[in-house]
């Protein structure tokens, strides 16, 4: 299922083709050296080592096109890459590729920020977080947050239609984007830059590229939503009466907070006991443990929202009602900061208690406990011992469901389970109408799993499309969907 | 450019097909007499009349599945229907296309609702207004709303990804829809009834779907998004200082009211006074005449939002800004809705006014008084006493830029003049980076419009994506896209 690791360099391009790439971007915009390769061809977590003959960094659109044009004729395949944090492996070349990697890292401009139509038109090579400080410099906010926002690229953030930590409030990165710019596997530049709010005119091309994990095209440059500058925000910290009480407990937040409800976070004890544990300046921010934990948090571009005010009255309501036990809030910005560093130990902090087998996963927000009670019960009869240890974005139906090795035992033998465990926790998760990757993507890791599992019908309406945009199967082959069409 | 009026009802039908037709369907499901038939071929303003020589009505998903195969079986192109609202023919069969209208009417079951997923799984048939009032039973709300809701079918508004009144705070259909059920130009049925808010598992077909104007499949069900009920509601009637304002005035509106703003329509002066005279229980909320006028909404699920202190310290400082003259602030519910029957009687009492030659455009937001100004002058130094009547959803960068006659001049005189001053106008959106049908779709109507416009390059990803599944090309033929690939 993953990928083996392999030499990172490769030789067998044709002729010629080294020289015409080189006469394309200039010399500052090719690696083929091993030690300029190896970062590109390196998974971010180290997991696997891919190969290529070359990365190739072009500086403008025009030259992404003609490097696509030159792979057309030569029949090398192409990987395009951001800032290669992708978890799935979507954005390395492997061995068996053959491929040529194409790197956005060098167009890195914000092309136009326009304040009053709230949007702001940016280069795929662009880093997250430059974006949103572009952004913030203009009186204006782009939600897009996540892990990796100091180095990934709003390219690989679209082309893997990427989560987060706000997507209650302002949805995926696909909600995020009104336009597209793209080189076609032609090697065409198609100029879908919209910055339209409504626009009926033919079927909404973008919305392919978004989430295709570059198997149809190179995004190459975007029109993002902006939002007003958020001014206030209040953050709690919520211990809950029991797992079943967090869908309604979601359900009065958005009739009492309303859309100013940006996170809605569900942290295990487990994962708080770990990070007391592991974690640096952790405290419990409350009195007495309880099982399960909500970190919710809502923000407004004006005191008058009176954030503060609509908290306490649906703490009091949500107390009254039994479904929670106690509750904090955050009575100034280095408090709430102390409650977001517990969520953002969560994942750091399970790695010092040995091997995670860690799971991606989606449900309807309503079936979410009945999700976490039947995945204990499986894992647990299957591996006695393991430590469920689900967490995050339980507001959009959304769980990291990571497994901990069980104390004591051999890393390699736990790591041994993947596969099986992946297996029995995903059967649970699609007989619930669920997704197997509810933000991470597919890329090469999550290949097999996915085709087991995506009906045939759909799997074929995929590849009819990708077929129909990529007839020679040279836009990221392998990833996503299978290189050959299955029989 | 329009089609032409024809006969209602045509023979040619392979020998035994409608005998097929109703052993899938029954006798009810099957009108093959003109009078029957006649409704369904008539555009809802009377503009068209068309032809097919049947209305099939399956009553469910299997029939549809049936019913398609058997067409496909003999080469019989299909137009899907439903509530026949559309307002570019898209739904409705013409003589050249030797069609059978397949319309969803009887499949109107709601096949669930998920108060705690705040999702609801609907069958294509459903009447919006029956969606809307099936999620108020269960304290929830479906924000699409427009002028048709009583007769649109969920179905339609999905294929044509409807707009309407509440877009710049809950997006167009396309953002209210979490999966589809449809059924392929095969005669499959795809089963992509999701209801996660989170799936990245592959290219997400639905998208292609949303919007396709029945040209790929036929959308059986879907799921979509509910939201919290709510509680309380705001309105304003505003006179702008002048129409450049327009845009900082939304900017400043969505920074101190936040989300719960739903509604930011533009009323020109001249469809005020249209309303007060032809319309009745008409009033001018403010003290005097304005050239502009802003209507605001918002709302929320609890009166501690406080909207009316929202909406005060807002018209405070757009009156200190020098945004506005003056504002009205609806102080009950009966104020609030004279402020909405202004804004509904503006299409009905234009009429009374002779010819109306219509657009329905968007540009970028920042962009609409440019737009207006540049508009106006070319039309009225195109045909001098032409009347330009822009209004709409301007919050949404959407203008019904409506033309009304010069006064005295023949009706008929006047509408020869369509295509010239469509014409006219859309090369100022197009030039200005705008849509050339924001919310009303292609259908036949604009078909050969959109053409002209579109870059080649997008017509032919389009075709590429059409073909390849559709190959037959029976599935809506000469809607949205020309019948035979363009060369």
């Amino acid at each position: 299922m993953a990928p083996s690791s392999t030499p990172v360099s490769l030789p067998a391009l044709p002729d010629g083709f080294l020289p015409a790439l080189k006469r394309i971007v200039g010399d500052r915009g090719l690696l083929t050296k091993a030690e300029g390769i190896l970062p590109h061809v390196t998974e971010q977590r180290g997991r696997f080592v891919g190969a290529t003959a070359c990365v190739v960094k072009p500086g403008t659109t025009g030259e992404v096109a003609q490097v696509i044009k030159l792979c057309q004729d030569h029949d090398i395949a192409i990987v395009p890459q951001g800032g290669n944090t992708g978890l799935v492996s979507a954005g390395i070349a492997f061995a068996e590729d053959r491929a040529i990697i194409l790197n956005l890292s060098r167009m890195n401009k914000v092309r136009n920020l326009d304040p009053l139509n709230n949007t702001m038109t940016v280069e795929a090579g662009c880093i997250l977080q430059n974006i949103q400080e572009a952004a913030a410099k203009a009186d204006r906010f782009f939600p897009l947050s996540l892990g990796s926002e100091g180095s990934c690229q709003i390219g690989g953030n679209i082309a893997s239609n990427a989560g987060g930590i706000n997507v209650i409030r302002y949805g995926n990165t696909r909600a995020l984007v009104l336009g597209l710019e793209v080189v076609t596997a032609d090697g065409e530049i198609w100029d879908g830059l919209r910055s339209l709010r409504k626009d009926n005119t033919g079927y909404d091309l973008k919305q392919l590229f978004i989430g295709s994990e570059g198997t149809l095209g190179v995004i190459t440059a975007a029109v993002l939503k902006l939002f007003p500058a958020m001014k206030e925000r209040s953050t709690a910290f919520i211990g809950l009466r029991q797992l079943d009480d967090a869908p309604p407990l979601l359900g009065l937040a958005q009739s009492l907070i309303g859309e100013a409800l940006n996170s809605f976070e569900l942290i295990p004890r487990i994962a708080l006991d770990f990070a007391l544990k592991h974690g640096q300046d952790i405290t419990d921010p409350l009195g007495q443990p309880y099982d399960w934990y909500i970190l919710l948090e809502a923000s407004a571009g004006t005191p008058q929202a009176n954030l503060p005010l609509l908290f306490e009255s649906f703490l009091e309501q949500a107390l009254e009602a039994g479904l929670i036990h106690d509750a904090a809030l955050a009575q100034n910005t280095a408090q709430a900061d102390s409650f977001w560093r517990l969520r953002e130990n969560i994942t750091l902090c399970q790695k010092a208690e040995g091997g995670s087998i860690k799971h991606d996963i989606a449900v309807p927000l309503s079936a979410i406990p009945a999700f976490i009670s039947k995945a204990n019960a499986a894992v647990e009869s299957y591996l006695p011992g393991i430590r469920p240890y689900p967490f995050g974005h339980i507001g959009d139906g959304n769980i990291h469901y990571n497994l901990s090795q069980p104390p004591g035992m051999d890393i390699n033998d736990y790591l041994a389970h993947w596969d099986r465990l992946n297996r029995i926790v995903h059967d649970i998760v699609v007989d619930m109408g669920g997704s197997i990757s509810a933000e991470h993507g597919i890329g090469r890791v999550k290949l097999e799993e996915n085709l087991h599992y995506k009906s045939p019908l759909e799997i074929r309406m995929m590849q009819q499309i990708k077929q129909s945009l990529d007839p020679k199967n040279l836009m990221n082959p392998g990833k996503l969907l299978p290189v050959s069409p299955r029989s």
